[in-house]
């Protein structure tokens, strides 16, 4: 095989990588190639301006018509690794199998990588984390809307929030922040307002009627529509008054978060990082475990990278031992969930500073009670 | 091979194919699997619960513990094999490479489907229009309000649009359709609204300030975020006087397309359509060509299938010359782009209707100037 020759076939809309190595954007799938030196990508017609345009430095646009005038994949992958004298390419993991077959038939070696096909994403330069910072602004934006409907809202005699003359759903509370998030120049995308017992499924987006006196978790991730790197965080707020069993469970999360968020830095630890704030729920009183119901407790890992995607490596999940090495960017989050009542999540976004100590990227107020 | 053994491993979100099998949408990836007569779904603990309430018919919900305890793909899909006596897997073409490499090393056969995965996706049924439809009206709707916005704005001596006080941009434009795609229950998703010479670029989305008696073409394509359905629609106008280049190359593309939309019914020939629009708008003056700044004229497919995803099967381009079999919802877009001033499209959306007249889907107003 050429030496290094690497190779995507994708859209950039679909595929990270894709926008990592070409610099920008595309519905429609496209080549981007490393081979013998030269980075390429192959544009059809209708993209061929925007790529030249937005192409990253280094990246030389080539037309599709320059390698085949058939529209022929494997035909324009063939003529390119001729011209650039590679034997193989090395591709992502998710390279589609069908078009690797039909390139391995035609006699071009078709390695996936091993792991992730730019290891160097996990370690984000200054403007990437400037890029997220900017998407977690929009999405904080996002929440403090929804604090301001909740702050605005009533409560009826039969527990039922009432917010400009209507009952208020989690449909309504969500399409309030994924405007907001349109508006500051986010994409909104499964934006999680999850009322009571659905708050007790940490993936459950919510719908229906929005009850005072128990949680509503508001997980808010906005994707900045020019740059595409994504922002994460959540809240979990009552409006009205907290059970004391809900304020206990709000206070052993932040705590956890907290724990888990000054244990953030440079030769840390993931696995460990995630031990420490699981034990910490533990000791706090909410256990951990599966019944009939299903899984109660905290059930899903601490935190994950987040990036050009909204999970991506390192995780702080207990599986992972890798130390922290610095540039990463991660989530804390924390959550406890019982179906009997619901469920409590909190969500701060740290940076992991080379040489420094761990940088808090969030910055939005925390408390569970909104009178 | 196990007889149909069919697999595809996949988040919700990003595969159509997932959505249509499973019957719901997650944003982390999962096993679906028909074998032995059984069409099963593999969940973790986070989306077990939502699977056993969202799972399409006659999908049984697996929790992933019962194949592996060790979160190994490839453990899981072995023991999976194994329970439902399958020696292989027909799987999605752009099923993941690395996985399906790793599956082959342990002695499992992986095909990738020639073609599409479902080929009954491209069929509608009645239940998928509507859903289609009520995409399509939160299109028109986000739509209508830009054509608000052109009404309300007011045009500066020096031409350019002024609107609520500010100078109208692209962005704010774009801002202002997609808060209310976002208020209907839509997703928006790369929204165009490009001004003057950008919009010779038909993907370009249109950036800065927006000029009077120049074409402003708007490309709203909202998901509805519920069910995961696409629309489609294109209008052009001009704020103030359209010169009477614009003017005819509105006429001609209307013109084109209304020719299209007259030809789209069961036994049609989709390359056929192509061609007949194509020729119309050269009979009208419109060229087609490439020059030392690109294309210019119509050098875009007539249209393409919408349903989970917005660009599927079947094609309405010269390559394809499978006839319509009735249940399609396609698009009808011909469009003219020349560098030199910008260019028109207009598009709609249509339902082949088995045994009848085609439909037109999309129930909005066409004008080009906006006074």
């Amino acid at each position: 095989m050429g030496k290094n020759a690497r190779l995507i076939v994708a859209s950039g809309e679909e595929c990270s990588d894709m926008r990592y190595a070409a610099g920008f954007s595309t519905p429609d799938e496209f080549i981007w190639f490393a081979a013998g030196g030269h980075r390429g990508v192959v544009m059809s017609p209708l993209e061929f301006n925007r790529a030249t345009r937005q192409a990253a430095p280094g990246v030389t646009v080539h037309a599709d018509a320059e390698f085949s005038t058939t529209g022929n994949r494997v035909e324009e992958i063939l003529a390119l690794a001729a011209k650039f004298g590679a034997e193989g390419f090395e591709v992502p993991g998710d390279f589609p199998l069908a078009l690797a077959d039909r390139l391995r038939v035609a006699g071009i070696a078709i390695n996936a990588a091993d792991g992730v096909f730019f290891p160097e994403r996990e370690f984000k330069s200054k403007l990437e984390v400037s890029m997220i910072v900017r998407a977690q602004r929009i999405g904080e934006a996002g929440c403090r809307r929804a604090f301001d409907v909740l702050r605005e809202a009533t409560v009826r005699g039969d527990g039922v929030i009432v917010w400009r003359g209507a009952v208020l759903t989690s449909e309504i509370l969500r399409a309030e922040i994924d405007v907001e998030i349109v508006r500051m120049g986010g994409l909104p995308t499964g934006t999680i307002c999850a009322g009571g017992v659905q708050s007790s499924q940490p993936h459950n987006t919510g719908s229906g009627i929005l009850m005072a006196d128990a949680p509503i978790v508001m997980d808010i991730f906005p994707r900045a529509a020019d740059t595409g790197y994504w922002g994460d965080l959540t809240r979990t707020v009552v409006k009205g008054k907290a059970p004391s069993l809900v304020k206990r469970a709000y206070d052993a999360v932040l705590s956890a978060r907290e724990l888990g968020k000054s244990l953030v830095g440079v030769g840390a630890n993931p696995g460990e990082i995630h031990r420490r704030a699981a034990k910490s729920l533990e000791k706090a009183g909410f256990l951990t475990g599966r019944d009939e119901h299903g899984d109660y407790g905290f059930f899903h890992g601490l935190g994950h990278g987040v990036g050009l995607d909204i999970h991506e490596a390192p995780r702080l999940s207990p599986r992972n031992s890798q130390l922290l090495r610095g540039g990463e960017v991660v989530t804390v989050e924390p959550g406890v969930y019982y179906p009997a009542w619901g469920g409590i999540r909190l969500e701060d976004l740290m940076y992991v500073a080379p040489g420094g100590a761990a940088l808090c990227l969030t910055e939005l107020e925390d408390f569970l009670e909104i009178p």
